[in-house]
């Protein structure tokens, strides 16, 4: 543990281990920005961090499950929770978070390259779902939640097949490059999405 | 080009090149589906398909754009072009036959294989877009573009954005395996996305 944490750091008296573990997210976040999670090394996080390799394996069991924490603190910073109070709005304005954050961005590059890499790593493919999806789904659904407590939209309504349509058509543009993600095709989809959502139970099994 | 064909073919009377092709697309969508794009050989599909090297080489640049096309053909073969005469209807059966096509099956594996491979590749995600994206698309697009004509959605409809709705959803769960793809979903994604369309232009920039 000796000489895991600046001088100036230990000053400051912040708790040892959140600093540690900061310094090791910070890098590991730098680290998968420019070379991806394939080339980053947990050697080469230790020791941009200023700490030893022992440090991170008490926190991490794996690369691709620090890769993904780190990744999961810079793609939720970007993505505040938002309430205008109505359905189409909210869902403009997150996925309009969202492009922000990946459209032509080094954490969009990051973001790309691990959904890759995890269409042939099934750990990497579950530890993707647990650590970075299902939190930034949670953030996410509180929009569709409150559009239901309004009365905007049925009390049945399938919340994860309405960010299945909202994130998944521009999840679609990001990963096929067939046409283009701008503001203009972010209202479309919100505009889309809220309209079927308020027309009738998703439940629906047609 | 001697060796070329079977006996038989010869003696059937078919055009050679045809032929040529026929066998060359066949091994190239095998070896696809065996192995994957990344394992597969030019060397391989001409050994399978009895052919010379040359003789792909004469059609085809590079491995990837032969590849793309084998993969289309079992693709569309797949996915006939539905028309039940309602939008709903025709979402629904559309993205069944794509899910029927995908799902847990060689040429799904392939599908994702391609796409993620395609993030790092510049070339083959160029290829993807003009052999495989492109002509699927106008295939999916019949069915939108025929509720139109019938006046069930407005003339000024974004047809890409309801394609990148409906099909966007889908791959979602395919690439990032969070959910099931099963006819329910199937269901609710075609009826949210009808729904959606009939409730007024796309093209509101809102």
């Amino acid at each position: 543990m000796t000489g895991e944490l600046s001088s100036e750091a230990a000053k400051r008296g912040r708790p040892r281990s959140d600093d540690v573990e900061r310094a090791i997210l910070t890098a590991a976040s730098e680290l998968l920005m420019e070379k991806g999670l394939d080339a980053m090394t947990i050697e080469e996080v230790a020791a941009r961090a200023g700490v030893g390799k022992a440090s991170i394996y008490r926190r991490w069991s794996t690369k691709g499950g620090l890769a993904l924490d780190a990744f999961l603190v810079d793609y939720l910073t970007l993505q505040p929770v938002v309430d205008t109070g109505d359905l189409e709005e909210d869902l403009r304005e997150g996925l309009t978070h969202w492009a922000t954050a990946v459209v032509d961005t080094a954490i969009g590059r990051a973001l790309v390259g691990i959904i890759a890499e995890a269409q042939n790593d099934e750990v990497l493919a579950h530890e993707w779902i647990d650590r970075v999806l299902a939190p930034a789904r949670e953030r996410y659904r509180v929009m569709v939640d409150r559009a239901i407590e309004r009365g905007e939209i049925p009390s049945g309504s399938d919340v994860d097949v309405i960010m299945d349509l909202l994130y998944g058509a521009a999840y679609h543009r990001l990963l096929q490059g067939h046409l283009q993600i701008d503001p203009k095709f972010v209202a479309q989809v919100a505009h889309l999405v809220a309209q079927g959502a308020k027309s009738g139970s998703t439940n629906s099994t047609a």
